[in-house]
């Protein structure tokens, strides 16, 4: 069985963690721009977005778009629009979530992702998670951080936080595109 | 059961096909070493190959290396230092082959990797390889394409080549990133 909940990805700039734990605004890079919206449309991701409150960087992201959309790119490597046609760049999480909600008339249950373990109790397996993604048509919405990983506001509100990904040995240090690759996999597995 | 073969992964920027089919030489991209670097010391991965025939692009390897290894970044980011020194820059795939056949004292199984379907019975299921190893000390080396994916050449020359990565709709323009990723991860689970 496959999938059957509309699934959703947001990757926040803002509020995010620094290595030292303040909060911070972290800079948008190109390749996870390309990498988030390429891994998405392989997995049937219905949309990509990509959170920054700072609009010069949102404008980035629409240059990055445009070109790959409309531009020069879409007919030199049209499979490149294909995925990047599913992405948008919003200023906060709750404009996603607004999103979402006006697209299927409910709002989308809240997943937040960390590399850290929490309380066993705290985390929702991958294993909890696949089922629940073919067992209800509820859209869902994957959050991922940059930097040093989502701020505990948006853990503190989302519904339930995905257990991370272990490696062999503890090693907790994956890039974020390299994560959001694995976990796509694993719940479309 | 854990991988007990020791593995070993390859990124080649030559001999690589362009999108017409030509045989190219593609530019090392700096997120690839870093990502993939991650990617294998997360999943236990004993050393990762950038191959490069040109001179100059794999002394820019060894710059990034000298950084995180022994260099700022290593009083920075402690955690990348640990997977950047897995990473040694190579000018072609034989040479990393030879190291492993030096370090081992028998030549490496080569796993070649492609995003294009082959007849069935030219190409391992993630099962098989997984199965296999658990079940030999033998070396493996994993070997990816930037580009449009390797040269023929090298795939006729590879002991076996893994079946793709097949997402929900036959959509395979996943980053080379992203599918290391999966696959290290699909191999450990």
């Amino acid at each position: 069985m496959r999938v059957v909940a509309p699934l959703y990805v947001a990757l926040v700039h803002h509020p995010v963690l620094a290595r030292n734990g303040d909060i911070l605004t972290t800079a948008v890079t190109n390749l996870d721009v390309h990498d988030i919206a390429r891994s998405s449309r392989t997995f049937g991701v219905r949309g990509y977005f990509v959170v920054t409150p700072i609009e010069a960087q949102r404008r980035i992201v629409d240059r990055i778009l445009e070109h790959w959309n409309d531009g020069e790119g879409r007919e030199r490597l049209p499979e490149r629009g294909q995925a990047l046609a599913r992405v948008s760049a919003v200023p906060l999480l709750p404009d996603a979530i607004a999103a979402i909600t006006s697209a299927h008339g409910e709002p989308p249950r809240i997943v937040a992702t960390s590399a850290q373990a929490g309380p066993d109790d705290a985390r929702v397996t991958f294993d909890a998670l696949r089922a629940d993604l073919r067992a209800t048509e509820r859209p869902h919405l994957l959050v991922f951080g940059t930097g040093h990983g989502l701020a505990p506001s948006i853990l503190a509100s989302s519904d339930v936080v995905l257990e991370p990904i272990r490696g062999v040995d503890g090693y907790n240090h994956l890039s974020v595109r390299g994560a959001v690759a694995i976990i796509l996999d694993r719940l479309n597995s």
